[in-house]
Parts: C-alpha cells; structure tokens; sequence
C-alpha cells in the first residue's frame, strides 16, 4: 500500500499519458475521492484532450448492455483500436463493483493491457456522478483511448444526464421495454443517435422494431436520422452492424462541424450540470450544519413558517442570493 | 379578463378558503406565473393546510392512470369526499393543456363543483415544477380538499421528484411494463406504497403480478408492506379494494405517529428540492448572462480551460462559495 503514495501531479500525470493501468486505476480513484491530486493532474491533461471518440450506451436494465459493450469491445479490438470503460451502476452502493453481476461479461477484456474498465457506483464517491464521470473521461481521453465507452443502468434523467457528455448515444432496447417506447413516443425520453434492439430472436423483436420505427417516424426526418440495428449480443450477432453505425454517426458528425458544436454545447452543459451539483451538495452542507437553518425547517412542519418563505431565508443565508434571484419574480 | 384584476390578496384568500373555483383557478395560475400575490396568500394559508391526503400516481406513459384517476375520483366522490388533482405532464410544453389526450378520461368531472383538476406542463411555468406542485397542493388543502391527487406521466427523476410530497404513493404498472419492474428488482426505483397492476384482462397480468410480487419479497417485511391490486380502470374494475389499500396506507401512517415523521421529512426534502432548483436556476441566469462567465465556457471549448477550473470560478462569482464550499475536498 505504501506505493500509493509514490505518485507525484507530475509522475501521474506522465503515468497516465503512457496508458500505464496502475496510473489509470491511481488517477481514477483519485478523482472518484475527490482528491485535489486528481483535479490537478486533470487540469494539467486537458489540453490533449479531446482525442476520444466517447460512446454513450444506456437502455433499462435487463437489456443486455453488457454483452453489447463486450461484443462491442471483442470487434473493436480486432481493428486494434483502444478502449476504455466507464461504467455507471446507480443501484450499486459500492465503487470498482467491477467483479459483480453484469460486470462479469466484460471479464475477458479484463487482462487485455489496451482495454481499460471501470465501474462506478452513485454513491461513495465525494464529487457527484457527473463530476466523476467527465474527469474520468478525461483521465481515459489524455491516456489516448481510441474509445471510451459510458455505460448507465437505467434511463431516469440521472444516468442520462451522465451521457450528455458523449459524442454519441446508444440506446438499447430488448422486447418487452414497453416502458422506453412510451416515454420515448411520449417525449419523455431524448431520442438517442444509435438505437439497438438486443435479443433478437425473441418472437416479438420484429413487434418492437415497428414500434421504435414508428416512434421515429414521428420525430425530424433532416441532418441524422437515428439507424436502428437488431443484436443478439450473446451470439455477437449485429455486432458489426452496430459498431458501422456508430463509426458513421462519428463520420456525420466530423463531416460538417457538428462535432465540434456538440462538443460546445456538451461542455457548456457538463460544467453547468458539475457546478449545480456542487451548489447543491453545498446547500445541503449548509442546511445539515446550521442550526439556525434547521430551525427555519422546524417551523416548517410546525405550519408556522411557509415552505417558499424558508427556501427564501436559506438562499439568502448560504447563497447570499436576494430575494429577485433566480426567483423567476 | 377585466375581473382577473379584481383579486386582492384578502379577497383570494378568502375565496381559495371558501373554495371558490375561479379563486382556486386564479391562485394556481398566479402560482405557476410565479406571481409575488400567489406568495403571499399561500403564505397566509399555510397554517391551515395539513388537512388533506395528498396521493401521488405515477408509472409509465400508457398504464392508464388518468382512467385510474377517474375511476377513483368517481368512487370517493359517493362517498362525498371533496377532490383536488394536479397532473404534471412533462410532455406537454403547456400548461392547462386540460382538454387534450388523456386529460380527455377526467372530463366527467370537469363540472362537479367538489372537483378541482389541473393540468401543467413542465415548461411555461417560471417556478420550477417542484415549487409549482408543492404552492398548488397546499392551496387545494387550504380549499379543504379532502384528497389532493399528484399524477405525473412517466417515473424518471423529476417526475418521482415531485411526488416527494405525497403522503402515499401509487405506482401504476400493467402487462408490458418490463422496465419498470426491472428497475423496481435493480433499486433504481423507489418501492411505492400501492402498487395497481392496470389492464387485469391482459394474458400477461398474472405474469406481472408474480414478477411484482418477486421484486417486493426482496424488500424489506416490516413496517409497511406494499399490497398490489389488479384494476381494469375503464371499467371500474378492482378500483374499490385500490382505494382500500390507499386508506389502509393513510390509517396505518395515522397510527403511530407515521405521518406526523413522513410530513416533517417530507417538506424538509421539498424545501430543499425547492432552494436547489431556484439556485440552479439563478446559476443558469448567471451564465447565460454573463460575459466574463460565457468567456470562460468558451476556454473550455478551446482546451485551454479545464472544466472543474471553470466550474470554480463561477461558483465562486456566482455563490460567493469558496473553494472547499460543497467541493467534496
């Protein structure tokens, strides 16, 4: 354990632009800890970013994202390109739950020196899951990842708020996301750039993709139209055909400057999205720790004190915010 | 439109109070507008609410809980029970979109004077959704609503977020909901309080029905354990033993002590939902109009500056918040 502590801001951040794993795995969990190390070797990274080609996979649980991203993962191997991972389990309590459950499906990559992969859960880690996520992107992105992959479980606004910072996103769906369909006819749901039905022999796969073609049908027909692909993740089956269409949204967005406007808005939105988090952590500091704050919470439920008046007074003692901001009146 | 003006802040309170429709009407649309008048006279309402049951509805586009909703209203209303709805539908970029789609089940109801149903959107209203529901719930309690019920369509975050408020929960599933029971197994889902398996003469609700009951014996067994009821919400069906289980709920929170803790908890969370939303908001403002703040986006893009660093320095000129303020370091 004593090795831990060798890494110097500057022999970490030499580490992780060699792709040395045990710098990558440092740097990770340095970040994960919200450790001042980790932002400032992430801060000295930044300027070589922007290499990765980062790829969002989200879908409802059940679905087969792990196979898709191992079979994912097995062809893009074969073409020699280099990969990292970023798994985001919400339901897990746990950090590095790398050895558990689905994870278990991405074991084979684990000893490939060129294949990064880490998991990470919402909680027990200090920085806010969108935090993590874009600094360890970064982390993957400086160490000249070809790809780096960002997997969610689920399809709630917290996990997909995690993917707006991919260039692309692919959504995975299976017979029986009743649910997906619904909220993405209904508009609930962002309509991704890649759509994949896994479990493609199901007898009702063809039912599902009329649907998902239907739901498409409804939305803008100019610049990308969103492709869908059947998989059968398992068998590697579709996989090829996945991976051409991803490559080609890639193209579509290199071809006429949209990546670099994705990128813009991305960016402008990752940061927005890290500096409210961080507002909030810090609000909820502050109402924890007051005293004073507290009470305003007792006369709250006492019925003495409206709600609106107490969010008030609190904006006003942790945020220095008055009364106009950010009141909408 | 004249008459519109004629409302004071005496005089709506009065009439919310008296339950008066327009002043109901008049109150709810201030709320929304984020009008300083709907301040002040929730403010002087607020120590007479707590009266009513507050119910929240949620699951999946396509269950059918606006059939459900109508089927439970026409049951409480025999039994003389005064009702208050509020539907959020994130949807719908408008609000009092009350005479569209589902909305269209609720319409029997439209002229008992003991009803008052709201629809709202998720954009158009300036206060945020979570401050919009929380004002118009309690001056439907102020009104002596009996029961408020909160629909929203859709069980992402922000849509559950709202339903922080309701005393009991009810989560409306039906044959084809595949994704929510798999994100109810994965955790990812808050367990409900009722559960309603909606459309009971479909082939797959005993399908549902066991899968649901699976997920909850993996749940805790004391305390409060959730029922599941099979409805047929078009024709009425099953709706007498869900609304016993939803008095059954608010009997056993009276019992001991229960809804007394889950208020107190209840509006703790609200407030601080309400304060983290009006902060995030006042941040938004900030960056959209601030030159020095957009200039420094613009070094991020350009590789220059590294997102985190950004993020400080608009904290900082924002919130005043320093550099270990909610920082996690």
């Amino acid at each position: 354990m004593a090795g831990r502590r060798d890494w110097t801001r500057e022999t970490l951040a030499a580490g992780v632009r060699a792709g040395d794993r045990r710098a990558l795995a440092r740097a990770i969990t340095l970040v994960e800890n919200g450790d001042p190390l980790a932002y400032e070797v992430v801060r000295d990274l930044y300027p070589e970013t922007g290499h990765a080609h980062a790829i969002g996979l989200t879908g409802p649980p059940g679905v087969g994202k792990s196979s898709l991203l191992a079979a994912l993962i097995r062809l893009v191997r074969g073409q020699d390109e280099t990969v990292g991972v970023i798994s985001v389990d919400p339901s897990s309590p746990f950090t590095q739950g790398a050895l558990l459950g689905d994870r278990i499906r991405l074991t084979e990559h684990f000893l490939d020196p060129d294949v990064f992969i880490r998991s990470m859960g919402t909680r027990g880690h200090l920085g806010g899951l969108a935090e993590t996520t874009l600094q360890s992107l970064l982390v993957l992105d400086a160490a000249r990842k070809d790809l780096v992959f960002l997997e969610t479980v689920g399809t709630g606004q917290s996990e997909v708020g995690v993917l707006s910072i991919a260039d692309t996103v692919v959504l995975a769906l299976m017979p029986g996301s009743g649910d997906s369909i619904q909220a993405l006819k209904a508009g609930i749901m962002e309509i991704p750039d890649v759509i994949a039905i896994n479990k493609m022999d199901h007898p009702l796969a063809k039912t599902m993709l009329n649907e998902v073609r239907q739901v498409l049908s409804l939305g803008p027909h100019e610049g990308w139209v969103p492709p869908i692909v059947l998989t059968e993740a398992v068998r590697g089956e579709g996989i090829e055909s996945l991976w051409e269409k991803i490559s080609e949204h890639r193209a579509w967005l290199e071809a006429d400057g949209e990546l670099e406007r994705r990128r813009r808005s991305n960016l402008a939105q990752e940061v927005f999205q890290v500096a409210s988090t961080r507002a909030r952590r810090h609000l909820e500091h502050a109402v924890r720790d007051d005293l004073e704050l507290r009470r305003l919470l007792d006369e709250v439920q006492a019925r003495k004190l409206d709600p609106l008046t107490a969010v008030r007074e609190i904006l006003e003692r942790v945020f220095h915010m008055g009364e106009r901001d950010g009141a909408g009146h």
